[in-house]
């Protein structure tokens, strides 16, 4: 090529770099209002930060479907090997993000908004009723909408209407494959829940050590065990909310949590779990702040390095054994119910439950396969909003082994369906199996990992996570990411044997 | 006119509204940014926190800044008669913003903007060695460019270019005027301050309560002030920052301050000062949000609320004898330290002295009319910055009675020239002088004011400032406002009657 033409091809990517720092530091600005909304914001300024918020939206927005973004981006494409592999991956994810932001027609994209938002208010009446039909129309209105959403964007991104919506969430991420993931653990998953249930029931229960916990005490705890995770204050805070989550910008992450004084574990684990999501964000390559290369991956991603510090490392025995004495410590306590094996029975007991967020790791995916494949058949017209309390209860018969008595405690529990977010589910599950996955690759590459951790050591781990999966960012698909993490592609034998080796002691 | 005028007027305007919308919205975003830079953010987040801001800048700026916006303005102000009055001084304001927004050439404000950000960092050095050599060649360019811009904004605005840097913080502000009220208060002050300090040496002086202060308490007893005066916690807060500030939006006001546990006064003072700054920016008209008519009036009215609150009625004797037995229980005090004429002597002190933010109510204006002098001087070139430290010394001695001795509590004290602000002292004391005629007006409009503040009850003084001075916004200059609000112009014979009757007993 000649050097004008590589001169062109750098001006319009170098173009695109700028417009898209842009939109990054404006989706950063957007991020920190959110965290203000949930953590301090006085509830009289509602209104005003919901239009700031919208303007911000609308602002990227614009940014993003400008038509000389396309022009931008076809003419950088044309010379895409003059690229780095690092600026080609910018370049792919431009192309999603511009995909993604154009394909539905503006007023669509707006009525699918507002009947979101009238759905979800309704959805907030209904659910402590458990009164699925009052709901129900609102429902409907958002999965007539939704479908559409998802033909639109299925025509522009060439796949299936469902796996249109998943690549929001899940980008590349294809139902078939989830099929075929989620066939292979709904085989097994059921009957290593009940030869769990049995074989826990042969020892005597674990004991809940006795509170008052008092907040304080297990603020500084739970600060001080994030600092041995690698989290940075200096770059992050942890404060409270009424839904815990991990929110901020990758130099000023902000998990949050939400504290009971008669148990500890609920702040506890939730705290460890936010800080797994808050390690991965601090760890984003700091060379592509704001590029859409330097973002996560997706949502499995984020939800295996919550599950890969949570489920992996901090349920595990080793972990009970350097906590232990940390507790007995931070509140005065002794006797039984503080030992490091009462402990890890606690944090790993099995049982059949009506409510996912309640779930523990064993069943957590049984409540995922269901809420899968019905929202698979929803959008495919196969499943008819009727017949979905139904469904979900002979789907818990099915894989959990209990039925809810109400939609309360059945198809009313989660927003998701209500709030516009089909496509989300599988993620989590995704999440899982990808933790296990990398948790048994980090311990082979450095069997120093786990005895670390016993010691309250996170270096080692953290440190393997840096270099295979923070850092990345999304210069590679999960896939990719997973097999050059792993040495092999995403296989549930390995979350299997996991769950056989903590619950059966296989 | 014809039908279809009026509607392309309408449209103009109401286009032009929706684009100050937004940019007002952007404005908020950034309010509440730069509120979470000084009291939450941790620190390793500063250089994003730096980028997310600047964005929300550009775009703002380039949303006024696009040539569309003149076109509109022009074609609204051809057809302005079919305007109400407040969509006229809308549209007047929007005018004033676009005329600073174009007035300065784009690289003469990037080199400004970052000439004053390389010289507050050597300021920041300098200051504590009283170093004025070292920040010299600093200050050099930027009283250089501030010229520029000076220069620039003054052909643009059509008056002087000292008159151009004011109306940035004043809108309408002349120094003509200026040069009168401060002629006034030069000639009775120095005699006022030395008969106040006279008067005072008569009586035995007022002692201190001793602490500690717990901060939590005084942070109890000012917040429970707050809510006296009328501060409304469902649309706002008080938190801590190193530089105490109101900041924050008119649905969502956050004032904070700075505890110091041997001395509960500081903190007082300051939370009730910013208080007042926090009801006007609340009782701005709710139907003008996000609009320039909807803003405050400009610094100087803005500084009158604060001190109308601080000044005219917490630090009056009614006031003492409400706050006594409130700060007695509150820290457990007795004995004549905590008497409230004791209290009030306290609040009432008159020093002569170097600092001008630790200065008192008398000597206050001093340090303000040397501030004011000094720099129309060097804007006009007529006071070269190799004479400055001189000048100044012979002013305080001159305006306030005595001389620094170092330029460390000299000319080096205040960041506001080293940071470019250029024009804004004046308004501090502009401030002071239309409190005192508004609190003039409200005691004699409603006689109940100065009685209720006796019993803490701010309800008749704030119903007054509603109807009086917040919820004009910026629909009358301030000169119409304060002439509306009190019968006459500004008038220095008010503020100094209230100077002669609480310091001399006149």
């Amino acid at each position: 090529m000649t050097d004008a033409a590589a001169a062109t091809t750098m001006s319009s990517y170098a173009t695109l770099e700028a417009r898209f720092r842009r939109i990054g530091a404006l989706q950063e600005a957007a991020a920190i209002l959110h965290w203000d909304n949930a953590t301090t914001m006085p509830p009289g300024a509602a209104e005003a930060r919901a239009e700031q918020l919208a303007t911000l939206r609308v602002v990227s927005h614009e940014a993003l479907i400008d038509p000389r973004v396309a022009d931008l981006i076809d003419a950088a494409e044309t010379r895409h090997g003059d690229l780095d592999s690092w600026r080609r991956a910018n370049l792919h994810e431009m192309r999603r993000r511009w995909l993604h932001a154009t394909a539905v027609p503006s007023d669509l994209v707006e009525a699918f908004s507002k009947a979101c938002s009238v759905c979800e208010q309704a959805w907030r009446q209904a659910r402590p009723a458990g009164d699925y039909a009052a709901v129900l129309p609102y429902l409907r209105t958002v999965l007539g909408l939704v479908r559409e959403v998802a033909a639109a964007k299925a025509s522009r991104l060439g796949v299936s209407p469902y796996d249109a919506l998943l690549d929001e969430y899940e980008p590349d991420g294809r139902a078939a494959e989830i099929d075929r993931l989620f066939g292979e653990l709904a085989r097994f998953l059921p009957g290593l829940i009940a030869a769990a249930i049995d074989r826990q029931a042969l020892r005597p229960r674990p004991v809940a050590p006795q509170g008052p916990f008092p907040a304080e005490t297990q603020r500084t705890l739970g600060a001080g065990l994030m600092e041995r995770l690698g989290f940075d204050f200096a770059h992050g805070r942890l404060d409270v909310s009424l839904h815990p989550f991990c929110g901020g910008t990758p130099d000023d992450v902000r998990i949050t949590t939400r504290y009971d004084e008669d148990d500890f574990s609920g702040a506890l684990m939730g705290v460890l779990h936010e800080t797994g999501h808050a390690l991965y964000e601090r760890g984003l390559p700091a060379a592509w702040r704001r590029q859409p290369v330097g973002d996560a991956r997706g949502m499995a991603m984020h939800e295996s390095q919550s599950l890969l510090i949570e489920m992996q490392a901090c349920r595990s025995r080793e972990f009970a054994g350097f906590l232990a004495p940390l507790l007995r410590e931070a509140f005065g306590g002794s006797g039984p119910a503080w030992e490091a094996d009462n402990l890890y029975r606690l944090n790993t007991q099995v049982e059949r439950s009506l409510i996912r967020v309640d779930a523990d790791e064993v069943t957590y995916p049984a409540h995922v396969i269901l809420r899968y494949r019905l929202e698979r058949a929803m959008i495919a017209g196969d499943l008819a909003l009727d017949d979905l309390p139904g469904a979900w209860n002979d789907g818990m018969r099915d894989l959990v082994g209990i039925v809810p008595p109400d939609d309360r405690l059945g198809c009313l529990q989660d927003i998701h369906w209500y709030d516009g977010a089909w496509g989300y589910f599988p993620t989590y599950t995704m999440g899982a199996m990808i933790a296990a996955q990398l948790f048994d690759a980090a311990k082979r590459s450095d069997p120093s990992i786990l005895p670390s951790i016993g010691r309250g050591d996170f270096a080692p781990l953290l440190s393997w996570l840096r270099a295979n999966v923070h850092g990345k960012g999304s210069s590679l698909s999960t896939s990719e990411l997973v097999e050059q993490a792993t040495g092999r592609p995403l296989d549930t034998a390995i979350f299997e044997r996991h769950l056989r080796a903590r619950y059966l002691g296989d």
